[in-house]
C-alpha cells in the first residue's frame, strides 16, 4: 500500500549513541519507513522530537545526501552559519560531503514532526560530530584518536 | 544554505510528455530541488497541482524508489488498488520495480502541495504508463511497440 500507514509503524526513540551523547536525543521518537514498505535506495524516517530534544548531534555525511521536510511545529536549524528558525512546508538539504555540521533542536513546547530522508552510499558512509568527541563510520562510533566507542549505530 | 529558498527556485510546469499525454500535467508547477542545492543523490522537487492537475501520468519505476511528503491541500492517489485520498503529514512510497502505476489528482477547488523524492540509478531507470501507449526510459519516450515519440525527458 503507497500510502503508508504511519500510525501502525513501530515508534522508537532508540540509539546507538555511547552515553553521554545519547541523552540529547532521549525525546526523538521515530519511525524507520524503509522497512515498512521495503525501499532499498531511499532511508527515510518519520521524525517527532519532543519539547528539548536534539534530532541528532550536529553531524554530516561524507557518502550520503540529507533531505528535511518540515510537517509540524517549529525548531531551530543549527549548522556552522548560525540558527534559522523552521517550520511546516521548509524543506532542508544537506549534500553528501560538505563539512556543515547540522541539527534541529526544538526550543518550544509542542511536538515538532519531520521527514528525512537519506540516500547514498551507507556502506561507504562515515561523518563528524564536530562538537563531540565523535566519528562514525558503517561499523559504529568512534572517538577522534580512533579509539572505538562500544556502540553501534542503530540498523 | 540548508534551509532552501523555495520562493527563489525557478517554478515551471515544463514536461517532456509527448502530445496529446501532456495536457494532463499542464497545471502541475514544480521546482526542482537538487539544482539549487548540489544535490546527486537524491532527485527532489517541490511540486504544486493546481485544480485538476495530475502529478502525471500513472507510472512506475525499474530502478528509482520514490516517496511523496505531502504538505497541503488534498489529492486522490490512483493506484491498482483502487483511489486513497491523501493530505497533509502523508507519506507515500513506491519501492523501485514495483509495477504499480500511480498518480496524484487534485479534485478539489485548491491547490495541493507535496515534495517528491526519488533515488536509485537514474540513468539505467525506465517503467511503464499503463493507461496509455507510453513507456520511458533515461533517453526519453517511447511507445509500446518500441518507436520513439519525439520528446525528451525533462532534465
Amino acid at each position: 500500500m503507497p500510502k503508508l500507514d504511519l500510525a501502525a509503524i513501530p515508534q522508537t526513540n532508540a540509539t546507538g549513541y555511547p552515553a553521554p551523547h545519547d541523552a540529547a536525543v532521549e525525546g526523538r521518537w521515530y519511525r524507520r519507513l524503509a522497512p515498512a514498505c521495503g525501499r532499498t535506495r531511499i532511508g527515510a524516517s518519520h521524525c517527532t522530537l519532543l519539547p528539548g530534544a536534539f534530532s541528532s548531534h550536529r553531524h554530516w555525511h561524507r557518502e550520503e545526501d540529507e533531505l528535511v521536510v518540515m510537517l509540524e511545529g517549529q525548531a531551530i536549524l543549527i549548522d556552522d552559519t548560525g540558527e534559522t528558525p523552521v517550520g511546516p512546508g521548509d524543506v532542508l538539504a544537506f549534500p553528501a560531503g560538505e563539512a556543515n555540521g547540522h541539527h534541529l533542536h526544538n526550543r518550544t513546547d509542542d511536538p515538532c514532526v519531520f521527514v528525512a530522508i537519506r540516500a547514498g552510499d551507507a556502506a561507504a558512509d562515515s561523518g563528524v560530530y564536530p562538537d563531540i568527541d565523535m566519528v562514525f563510520d558503517a561499523a559504529g562510533y568512534a572517538r577522534k584518536d580512533g579509539t572505538r566507542y562500544d556502540a553501534r549505530r542503530t540498523p
